[in-house]
């Protein structure tokens, strides 16, 4: 076995044992299982995941293993995967690491979830496979850089590799048979930007391809189906071909030491994450002055560049999805109803009084926002209320970043939310889901998490 | 509608109906299915091919409507145009198409094979949707270029595109809906050449992969799942993605007039192809004189540098494999057997007579021969006889490209040679095959190729 870096990934996600992980790691993978599932509930509703059920159908076995959470069917692990994959990523509100620009609880979860029902392995065992998955994947988006995420979309090209590390975690593959499956999946690494041009469905397929590729690979390597062996870094590699500033020192950036799972963010408001800092400056700063919606007279949002850019055109929204790019409506979700989820934007269309919102609402460039930004998002509003206040807050770090993580009881609210939006699950079942999550580790096989 | 290249061939490939193709590239296209069917067998008993027929078995159904050809077994179309698909590549006795370094049939025949099988579609519907995959597939990879070819694969990434219209036009996709396709079956697009470097089994994950995507784009855009509407030329489309030198006119070139189908080349030894031309000069020479092994003292094969490069190394080859890129052994066994088939060569590596006729044969470079390359690949040999002849002999252009092509007698032989090499099919069956094959466009439905 060589030193390269695709062989050390290979090596450390091979031998990678649950008892290395160190027990903040483990808890928050399991947070990021709930959010996840919560997310593969709340999309089961949509055309394209329905789309993507109906070909499972079609080309998968009427039975099998592994739950398609979305209607309750059985398959196998493939289809399972796919279309909880492509379920996860629907209402954008997964889990994200900034430094990759990476999305991994979509792709690492629903493989890990199907695959382990399908060999009948424990909680444990999903756990580990996960950080396996995390730490290879976010270090291989890191490795890819800027130049890679203009043309492609990480989540889909870099999660073909994170899948097939996780599921090849749970096949128990050596170092050797991992190094294959790392060939076999970068080599059908794929994903391009251009269907946001056209709003077109492909971030579905995106996710559902990943784990398909990455299952496949892993599958394969399992019965001694070679692949590249430097297929991050070889001279025709997946860097060579796909991206333009690689940096290969980032693939093994203190493995084992640097837990790169726990930097991941978790996505708390439904509405771009442009929004997020300025809608927990306003619920500080009403929590701070105990102020209800009626004394707000006008609020100005003290934003980055990158906001206005993406914002900024936004001012009268004529679709649901659009609204979530409105800052006027976020805030005045959160000042009318104290949450801007995805139940609250379903609603907000609709209603006149997010007109008033929009006019109150303005946006205008911070210099220390704006400098801080990308590697911190700082929220800062002011806010001028009906009796002629000047009120102002700041929040260092957006609710759900590493620093200003989610509490279980959080993450518990969303997963109700999101959980019923969709209209897979009923609050008992969302609870038993909860429970099943927080107390994994002692699960011996994973087992059925919704019964039919 | 715009009329972007994507949706001119989107509209083409949905468009184009059996009347509309000349009879001489429908024949050709029922050589090339034939030619694809040996090769399919000719590659069942290969370990990679096992393993992914194993994989069709844990991830897919029991049976189904499509014939898996290797091992007799059926699933749903995406398996076993998956399996075939892979098979199809192993021996590289497959077509090529040679301005646009694409093998066309391995990605096109099995999932038009298998679609059409579980739909209930005619052999005419077959060649027009096959005669669709060429045109659009092969104009693709010309639009991606050299610089596409340098890191990436192009029967994998061009694959996953001409399957998808091949299964599109199949399921009777609207031009729109063709579109959809595309975008679906771009985004998936993959396969990198660093596999090369550890001579892994990535070449039958790229087929069976390509043929995977297309399957899936296909089905998806059926029930309306949207995709990008410029996937290949948008600002981050394939080209902007995984091309420097991309030429959009390429893409819409003389659609409905030229026919790139009947550009390929059918491969007729089963050795290197830089070996070809001398070969074939070789045979002409032989038959001219009406010599026998016996009366060649010495053979001067006059060769482009490409075959120095690419054959010079191989002196003393020690592998079946290798033995296919030693010009020596290629030349002894057209002087000795009359062919060099894959039975042939199997057998070459243990007779010691082929060391005598690697001393026998040199190759030195012809300034004729290498100027005219790549274009045209002409062959030229110099003869020594036993009695102190000089004998010459050129071929324009080797046996199996366009201009020299096979004919039907020449591809049963291979057939039958190919199709019992893998012990996938007995004579008779094959002779069957054959029959089907010729007469496809009588077949109201394609059904059963090999019965069980």
């Amino acid at each position: 076995m060589t030193t390269s870096p695709s062989a050390a990934l290979a090596t450390f996600a091979s031998q990678l044992r649950y008892e290395d992980i160190p027990a903040p790691v483990l808890r928050r993978a399991e947070d990021l299982l709930l959010d996840t599932l919560a997310s593969i509930l709340a999309g089961a509703g949509a055309r394209p995941v329905q789309i993507m059920a109906d070909y499972a159908q079609t080309m998968g076995p009427a039975d099998g293993p592994s739950e398609i959470l979305v209607n309750r069917r059985r398959s196998t692990p493939l289809f399972a995967a796919m279309v909880n994959a492509a379920s996860a990523h629907v209402v954008e509100q997964d889990d994200v690491h900034n430094g990759s620009v990476f999305h991994p609880a979509a792709v690492i979860f629903p493989p890990a979830l199907a695959v382990a029902q399908a060999l009948g392995l424990s909680g444990k065992d999903v756990l580990t496979a996960a950080v396996a998955g995390y730490e290879v994947g976010i270090r291989i988006g890191e490795f890819l850089g800027r130049s890679h995420y203009k043309i492609f979309h990480t989540t889909a090209t870099v999660g073909t590799l994170a899948a097939a590390v996780t599921v090849g975690r749970l096949l128990k593959l050596d170092p050797e048979a991992m190094l294959n499956a790392l060939g076999s999946a970068g080599t059908q690494s794929a994903g391009l930007w251009e269907f946001l041009r056209d709003a077109a469905d492909s971030k579905q397929l995106h996710t559902a391809h990943a784990v398909a590729a990455g299952i496949t690979a892993a599958y394969l390597a399992r019965d001694g189906f070679t692949g590249a062996r430097q297929i991050l870094e070889g001279p025709q590699g997946l860097a060579a071909g796909m991206s333009s500033d690689a940096d290969p020192k980032r693939l093994t950036d203190r493995l084992g030491q640097r837990w790169a799972l726990a930097e991941t963010s978790f996505k708390y408001h439904a509405s771009c994450r442009h929004t997020h800092p300025a809608a927990d400056a306003l619920q500080a700063v009403m929590r701070e002055h105990h102020l209800q919606a009626d004394d707000i007279a006008s609020i100005e949002a003290l934003v980055h560049q990158g906001a206005l850019d993406v914002l900024g055109p936004v001012t009268n929204p004529a679709t649901v999805h659009q609204s979530k790019f409105s800052m006027g409506t976020v805030l005045g979700l959160i000042a009318l109803k104290g949450r801007a989820g995805l139940a609250e934007f379903d609603a907000a269309l609709a209603d006149p009084a997010m007109a008033s919102w929009r006019e109150r609402t303005t946006m205008s460039l911070d210099e220390e926002v704006d400098q801080a930004y990308p590697q911190r998002w700082i929220g800062k509003v002011k806010v001028r209320t009906t009796d002629g206040r000047e009120l102002s807050a700041k929040v260092e770090e957006p609710k759900g970043d590493p620093g200003n993580t989610l509490s279980r009881a959080e993450i518990e609210a969303k997963m109700r939310s999101l959980g019923v939006y969709g209209g897979a699950a009923r609050a008992e079942e969302l609870q038993n889901l909860i429970d099943t999550v927080w107390n994994l580790t002692e699960r011996p096989t994973v087992g059925v998490l919704l019964p039919a």
